[in-house]
């Protein structure tokens, strides 16, 4: 690696060069099983790879998971069992929220097979959330509290062109 | 697209088939601006491309995002600020919490970068997280109260090759 350290403008202090390969989403869960099994029948997820926990207690009816890996579309995200075993304190504090976005060219159909599968309707399915204010977006909540817009890759690029891109 | 319906396995019920094309994680804050400015600094985030809000209230210093989309390595997230305009509920109600795992070479130097541009370090770099015992970690919280964590890229695959894949 070069050793290329960069200036993040504060005061003149130097950051050390870092390089980020990519970023992964957890979802943490109680029960991680149940909620591999919601993903697959909601969205179509197919699991990649399962990691789970080394110490299985008696009282455990199956492993827990460290790590589900869930691939969907071109993407992949974590799922994983909440446990103290961990060691990861994982509850998201302060003023942030997360919410989670899915590419489909079928806003109607992705809603009622989530729906099917136990997500709960968040409304209708709304406009002008994006800058074009005819892009549909649909919404539901899953039976773990996280929340899933449903918008269009298309009409998601065409708003990107009405912005100038910026450079950094 | 073909009509290919699929089996949810409840009851026989018949699920319409969907197309997931890919997954984006979205970060909603009060001030994305500096949010976005926060992720350039401490990982090394590039802005792609920002859709602001088309309403500009006079009061406002600055236009709302709805969406900045931001590529960390071979991966994108999106930023934006939490509105009641925007009309959409953010807050991740339920039993489940994210954290976001960032892969890197260097965790210490990832770390050091994020803390010096304003996260906080949350314990030591630790190991045995995963099933491998020796894969280091290393963990911080930014700002806004999301959690970071720090992973290298090699030691993960090794990690998933100590466990058959599971097909679906």
């Amino acid at each position: 690696m070069a050793q290329q350290d960069v200036q993040n403008g504060e005061g003149g202090k130097v950051a050390p060069a870092v390089e980020i390969k990519a970023v992964l989403t957890q979802l943490v869960v109680p029960k991680a099983d149940d909620a591999v099994k919601f993903y697959k029948a909601a969205f179509g997820a197919v699991e990649l790879e399962r990691s789970t926990h080394p110490k299985r207690k008696a009282e455990q009816e199956r492993p827990l998971i460290l790590s589900a890996q869930l691939k969907l579309g071109s993407s992949t995200f974590l799922v994983s069992d909440n446990t103290e075993d961990s060691g990861e304190p994982v509850n998201v504090v302060g003023s942030g929220a997360i919410a989670l976005w899915l590419e489909t060219h079928d806003i109607g159909a992705a809603v009622a097979k989530a729906v099917l599968a136990g997500a709960v309707s968040e409304g209708e399915i709304t406009t002008g959330v994006f800058s074009d204010p005819e892009q549909p977006v649909g919404k539901v909540r899953d039976p773990f509290g996280f929340l899933w817009f449903f918008t269009s890759p298309v009409a998601k690029k065409a708003a990107a062109e009405s912005e100038a891109p910026v450079t950094v």
